[in-house]
């Protein structure tokens, strides 16, 4: 095969990696395990090799397009970030190559906003996962939501991302069910969009998220809230309280991007507070990986 | 000795007691590790004899007083809450005597506020210290603020506890320090009211705490936040989130009651704000305890 383009999202704890086609058509895919602090010893050439080697040998010419914290001080190589306003050229000027035996390879960097005087805001590979999405996306933009351990809001305008917000809505969940006085109360199981996830969005209104958090346990006590129902009514809280704060004044069509369990909850959540939200194709980032990839192939053609 | 009240601080993970003479002076205190979640078998009777045996053996006929998580379902024994508004003799009338076959003791119920539809609050130990705080304030009372792993502020108008909010400041602190990748940042050593520390409550003014975290990392990625500066700076981001939430539109004096490294931070936060803050003293709880004596001794005399 010729003109094929591997592109690996590889993130802290997650490695997903495509093999696609000339024209971006996605061949094959695999996941595993070997997130970027998984990898022993610092071996990530070792690493990428055990997981996509099979297809090197197929399609020997292929370009490898890289993104995620692969990028970081913990990864491969720290790439530096590229300022916003950036689009796929800007983002594609600073790929870099690293060398590893095995042909090409490419690094993505990650994307920084200064704009906002004292809260700067970082990102790694949600800039892939955005540029891939723009296919999916009114001309004008939208805001993207990408949900999970740190949720980020990026702002999209003409395919341009302006400018991008955190939340760490989904590492203060892992915590607050991990290692609290909350967690003791949590049942196991999943979280479900029902009314105690509703109450928990709306409640998020009135603001005071570390009060908000803590009726989790008194109104357990006090006999308003079964205990069945805490995780979803503590993840709808910190839902809320993201949603609340991201949308603000933002009237933009909002875009979900993540995994479906994840964009069902917040879609239900706009929902409640009265928003609409169209889901997206969660391969994106393959279409982004592409995108740059023929960026970089125009520029060495 | 004679008329002597033994008076017993029993939290989760603390335990400090007091013998107080038949006026309410402290004859002598001590303070153990044998926090309520550390007793053995839940014999609690044993471990109060442990601690305060010696003290039975001066002054026999001495009432035994207990706040705290000791009259929680994990302590000695369950004790009902007692609705807010509640002066002293409301919480008095709730106190229940356990038998443990060594004189008189008592466990003080805790606080109930079910003022707000949906938000219930519930508190059990600190009614105690604010009640024996009551004399250090003037007579038309004021809002108590005790920081800690769940600070709670409490609204006192002539002598009634009116209502209180809890924060989970403290605990959420501990789980980003403890578990989470700003830990990891995170350089040892005590937090500092210094100018990153105020840098944190002033950004605190605008919501959107889940965010705001992320900028711990953000600002130093961007290199405009030293390292060692992380847990200031991080403390003044919660500590500015539960004060812009707590004060509102709160305009009563602030009373501030703690352990003195933490009231002074909260100070040196209440003065970014523009707002002063008394603080009082922090063996308040014995003169609570004292108080409560008091009216068992009249309702039995």
């Amino acid at each position: 095969m010729k003109d094929c383009i591997i592109g690996v999202d590889w993130g802290s704890s997650s490695f997903r990696a495509y093999l696609l086609g000339p024209d971006g058509e996605i061949l094959e895919r695999r996941e595993a395990a070997g997130g970027v602090l998984r990898v022993r010893g610092g071996d990530f050439a070792a690493a990428l090799l055990a997981e996509v080697g099979d297809w090197l040998k197929q399609a020997p010419d292929s370009l490898v397009v890289m993104s995620g914290m692969i990028g970081s001080r913990q990864g491969w190589r720290e790439i530096p970030y590229v300022d916003c306003p950036a689009g796929p050229a800007e983002v594609a000027g600073g790929l870099e190559r690293v060398d590893w035996g095995e042909g090409e390879a490419w690094i993505v960097p990650g994307l920084l906003d200064e704009s906002r005087p004292g809260r700067p805001d970082v990102m790694r590979g949600e800039e892939a996962q955005v540029l891939g999405a723009l296919a999916q996306m009114p001309p004008g933009g939208g805001v993207v939501c990408l949900p999970g351990t740190h949720s980020k809001w990026v702002r999209v305008v003409d395919g341009v991302v302006q400018g991008f917000a955190t939340y760490m809505t989904g590492e203060v969940y892992d915590l607050l069910q991990g290692h609290s006085i909350l967690g003791r109360l949590m049942t196991k199981g999943a979280v479900n969009a029902d009314r105690w996830f509703l109450d928990g969005v709306a409640l998020a209104r009135e603001g005071g998220l570390l009060n908000r958090l803590f009726t989790a346990r008194s109104r357990v006590l006090a006999g308003s809230l079964p205990e069945t129902e805490v995780r979803s009514y503590l993840s709808g809280l910190l839902i809320g309280d993201e949603l609340f704060s991201a949308l603000g004044e933002e009237e933009a069509e909002v875009f979900l991007l993540g995994a479906p369990a994840l964009t069902a909850l917040y879609e239900a959540a706009l929902g409640k507070l009265g928003r609409t939200a169209v889901t997206l194709e969660t391969d994106a980032v393959a279409a982004g990986l592409y995108a740059l990839a023929q960026h970089l192939r125009r520029s060495e053609g």
